[in-house]
């Protein structure tokens, strides 16, 4: 039996953390490797070590409060989510998983029995991958999905990169142990839903049976300049036009080969992007998603081939960036948290997750699962972003209690009965 | 009989000219009211006064260098073109206008015999209209086709309005005196040709006998933001989405209406035009030219009813800009440029204008002709537009020619036999 969280405690300290990086109408500006960030690591491992947890972080800048088990050797558990928003981001997103594994591992710690194994709240570096892009670079680089030098390379919009600014925040916690990548006996994650399910649902508790896939690309298309009103339509090798045929075949094909299939071109660069020039160049972004891996493979297929046929005259050059295949979470967690939900008398759902999330690359390296909570009109990634208190404490609460399952547990994984059975 | 111009100091001019704003490439970047266009106006007054042209401004920003007549209350004759380029402009387009227009007027000034009445070069104020949109605002003002305070409100893409940049560059040069609108007894242009004919034909001058019809959109295509991964297909108002239909239906049914028609799609903005977020508005231009009214109002009538259809279940509201019919020039003056170029020897052809250019608006106001010079491969508003010397050099001989009988001809305009029977 896992002992109660302290919702109020839990509340306050989101609030309290809401105030480093706070925008005007109630959001939060706490971008990766910034000092806003270095600000809420001081007071997350403040808030630790009062519960006597330990502070370590590793070279991918991950920060992990652990709570020492009886055999500090096994694999720990890991309970967290990141620290960082995007620029006009909310107080919930990522902060709310932190803060519910902090108070649950608080609990633990507080109740006094020594723990299976050591329990580890994590915070992830940069999830959101807003000033340095791809985000779930600390859960990559842990989970070894790619390399330190890799993600030390990429640079920020002013050209800072983010080796310069991990050995700045490393460097503002020198008395901190380092700690190996990829040890880890199982995951969890509370989140915020962002999206409308369970708040339509009046369901406080999602049970996240997977992430859907995702694929992005930047197409370039090139032609060739000209004067809008000399060159001949038939002699043009207009990029925008290119661009018009592409987007519209690509809507059609892509965006319409299954119903649960997320095609998007939200970004659009034309050159020289002169009312008077025709266009030499158009860069466009394509972001692709679906839970099924073989639809999504069959989507993603169409574009390069699809983009060559409709740009010509122009040439068409298809990048792939983001690769992520949909992963569904442990179904022995998944059962484990209906049943602590079941057990505390809340209601609980499954729900697929639309959107990445760090347990993506945790699921590759250990038994992974997440739990989900409604948002307001399944708003994120805006100061607008609110949950209710009552929802994040139903949220913790299943939380905790499958937290302690993992923390005394003989052995892990939990096998696939345990959940049913308990 | 006029005086020979230098060919070698015009092209000398030129090419320092083309220093101011100098891109890679050979470009110009030299757009209207910047530093740039300042800094161009001091160059040409300044070698308008070695030939002792007085210059003169007006309330409009454009630029006058004024061989003083006998009868200075005449109307005077106007030569000149525009000294602002595009953002990747070449070293041709309008320079080379004023240029030979200054060349012209330096060597009439220096053969002693004063005019019948005065002889301006002029640069025309914003040309091209890539800064502030749409250009020609400076002759327009001057051919009272616009009004002063109209062209004043309009803002560049930084929000910066026309008035302030053009207090601005007045205020460079307090002492020029203000000349008042309106006053053109005859306007000569001297321009690139900005398309393949007359290399193709391998012939140094066009005379051009109109300019095709243009009509300028701004269209704004507003939709709804959505999450990337979340909001399902059906449920989408996505403004790129909407703009690839539109775009490529406009193509079609517009582009297609005529194999003369010109129909470009050149400046497309998307907001918030981010990866993985659905764009809630899309605002694109269109620039749609033919010789023919009758094709051109065709043409453009299809235009809002299309965009409203394809758009939906976006929004599409088309705000019409530019509004100029085709126009033809003085018969007497194409006939007078003929007439010219059989004295001197240079093969010449009549030639319709594709682009627009400054003397569509003179021609409203006093009798008005243009002389085309070939251009590499048709290519203008590049870093590549190229002009050969020698049809520079045939070109400005010609204006040469023809300014200097409208300079000294008894009165003006002239007959339209008059041309044909020198």
């Amino acid at each position: 039996m896992a002992p109660a969280i302290d919702p109020d405690r839990l509340w306050r300290r989101l609030m309290a953390l809401a105030e480093i990086g706070a925008i005007p109408g109630g959001g939060v500006d706490r971008q990766a490797l910034t000092p806003g960030e270095i600000a809420a690591w001081r007071r997350v491992i403040g808030w630790g070590g009062e519960a006597g947890l330990e502070p370590a972080t590793d070279a991918a800048g991950n920060l992990f409060l652990t709570l020492p088990g009886r055999d500090r050797a096994a694999a720990p558990v890991l309970v967290g989510s990141h620290l960082d928003t995007q620029p006009t981001g909310g107080r919930f997103d990522g902060a709310a998983g932190v803060l519910a594994a902090l108070e649950a591992a608080t609990v633990l710690a507080q109740a006094g029995e020594r723990p299976a194994r050591d329990v580890s709240v994590v915070a992830w570096m940069n999830e959101e991958g807003s000033r340095f892009a791809p985000g779930m670079m600390g859960s990559e680089v842990f989970c070894g999905a790619r390399s330190l030098d890799a993600i030390r390379a990429v640079r920020d919009a002013e050209g800072i990169s983010v080796g310069e600014d991990l050995d700045r925040l490393l460097a503002a916690f020198p008395d901190l142990p380092r700690r190996p990548f990829g040890s880890a006996g199982a995951y969890l994650e509370l989140h915020i839903e962002q999206g409308p399910l369970l708040e339509a649902a009046a369901c406080p508790v999602g049970i996240v049976t997977g992430i859907q896939g995702k694929k992005t690309y930047v197409v370039r298309l090139s032609g060739a300049e000209g004067h809008a009103g000399t060159l001949p339509m038939a002699e043009r090798r207009d990029a925008v036009a290119a661009f018009a045929r592409c987007a519209s075949a690509l809507d059609r094909a892509v965006g319409g080969i299954d119903p649960a299939v997320k095609f998007t071109i939200g970004r659009v660069q034309v050159a020289p992007n002169a009312p008077s020039v025709v266009a030499g160049e158009v860069r466009f972004s394509i972001d692709l998603r679906h839970p099924d891996n073989a639809v999504l493979a069959a989507a993603g297929a169409r574009i390069a081939p699809l983009c060559t046929r409709e740009a010509a005259p122009c040439e068409a050059a298809v990048t792939p960036l983001v690769d992520a295949p949909s992963n569904g979470f442990d179904p022995a967690l998944q059962a484990r948290i209906g049943q602590a939900a079941r057990d505390l008398g809340i209601r609980a759902m499954p729900i697929l997750s639309a959107a990445g999330h760090d347990a993506r690359h945790l699921a590759g390296l250990c038994p992974s699962a997440m739990i989900f909570i409604p948002c307001r009109d399944g708003i994120s990634h805006a100061p607008a972003e609110w949950t209710e208190p009552a929802d994040l404490a139903a949220g913790a609460a299943v939380l905790g209690r499958v937290l302690a399952d993992l923390a005394f547990a003989d052995t892990l994984p939990l096998a696939a009965s345990d959940g049913a059975a308990r």
